[in-house]
């Protein structure tokens, strides 16, 4: 089993329908993104994976628990549509600190009481909440997790069932306690999904749009994909990629180039 | 005795004498930075803040020390020029991971390494390493050390008077175990210097020149003052932002403007 996925970001502009065409034909799975699925017909979309055969890896995103209202109808139906589309995994983007607030720990305080109201909800539909600590260049306007072993304190009252966390190597690579922290993650049960991704610089304003392409950046791809496999993951490791540049390439030729990037530079073959 | 103290890279296009004029007018130190001492030449810097009674507070900067050719030689010279201008703190930016590498770990034991062999030319001068962790945003290409901890680790075989560690708010704020790790540096005598600048968003293109003028942004600039003096540091406050629109501001009206923010958001005054 090919255990490559294409996260639909990494190629935004392709109609998502064709995307799913496209990884039905090559065996892979796909993360799709709660907005192209709007925009396409979430029914529409449903029954896409569904006769194509494919796998949807995960959802991006609910979360954004901090924001003043909470976001609890809309994580609501973000569980729901991961449902409806056919996977366990709703990941969680948690959300900043908030306009005018400078008290990082009380915005953790309210983002871990309003999980605690999503779980039930998780739980009857068959879907984890999936934590992603995301890089601290982040931590104030988009998610004041920053890293693994915060994402594992936040999952630790729930079952992993319930409760996991995404390994994003551009969010935690950084990291000196990562390798620690992935093993804990592995012991715990709780690796929900694997995301891969490059570091390069110059980041670009805004920051948001500068992921490398595999192998373009100092990111250790391959010891990630071993560590995590060592910790007992067996499932999907998705390619995500933001990336202005990658997105402005037609989306099949991007899809070809990460499936050899990720040959070269992350899969493990047994010899 | 005032704490404030000017780091001139905030008004760096200001004529650095004219801003030790300025300092000496108001009773504050000023943080020196290399280029800015050379351009002026470094005895004329050291005779204007000897005559102006203006103490230098540190200078920036030593460090990265994971280049390829490691940079011994211009460290050297930095301590030289930190004993010439009469402050004892050498700023240290270790360095990033250097082109074409991928192993994070092996530029931190690098950095180690030659670190060792730059101690006993500052103790001879009177100097202390300073180690600042960055950003981890900066981690691929300025600093491998991301965190207070790493950085204490790193002057754990060290005496205190010879290799101490910066605390910048900017660097640090995001960071869930920063109140320990400040306490930790307390307890060893390590708090060299103690940086204080606001974090706001969007991040400008290249991420360095995106600071916030104290208050604008989300960081708890007087509870890191309250840790820092709790953990038992009696020494200056730095401002250091790295700003455009800041830069681009009369050296004067920013420093005024500076010293308002610094008593609106970061002294502690005894009532």
């Amino acid at each position: 089993m090919n255990r490559f996925s294409l996260n639909h970001a990494t190629t935004k502009h392709w109609n998502v329908l064709d995307a799913i065409d496209e990884c039905a034909r090559l065996g892979i799975g796909i993360g799709l993104w709660r907005d192209s699925v709007a925009e396409a017909g979430i029914a529409t979309v449903a029954a896409a994976v569904r006769d194509a055969g494919v796998t949807v890896t995960s959802l991006c995103r609910g979360g954004f628990l901090t924001d003043r209202d909470g976001g609890i109808d809309d994580n609501r139906a973000a569980i729901e549509e991961a449902a409806q589309l056919g996977t366990r995994v709703l990941v969680m983007v948690c959300g900043g600190i908030g306009e005018g607030n400078d008290d990082i720990e009380q915005s953790r305080d309210v983002l871990a009481q309003r999980l605690r109201l999503l779980v039930p909800h998780a739980r009857e539909h068959g879907v984890q909440l999936a934590i992603e600590p995301l890089h601290p260049m982040f931590a104030s306007d988009r998610s004041v997790v920053s890293t693994l072993d915060q994402a594992l304190d936040i999952a630790e009252p729930y079952t992993p069932a319930d409760v996991g966390v995404v390994i994003d190597t551009y969010h935690v690579w950084w990291d000196p306690t990562v390798w620690s922290a992935i093993n804990r993650a592995g012991r715990a049960g709780r690796i929900a999904a694997f995301q891969v991704a490059d570091w390069v610089t110059p980041l670009p304003a805004g920051v948001l749009t500068g992921r490398g392409q595999l192998g373009d950046g100092c990111v250790p791809l391959r010891r990630f994909q071993r560590a995590v496999d060592a910790a007992g993951y067996r499932g999907p490791v998705e390619v995500e990629l933001f990336n202005d540049e990658i997105w402005a390439r037609p989306g099949p030729q991007v899809l070809d180039e990460t499936l050899a990037r990720y040959r070269a530079h992350v899969e493990i073959t047994s010899a």
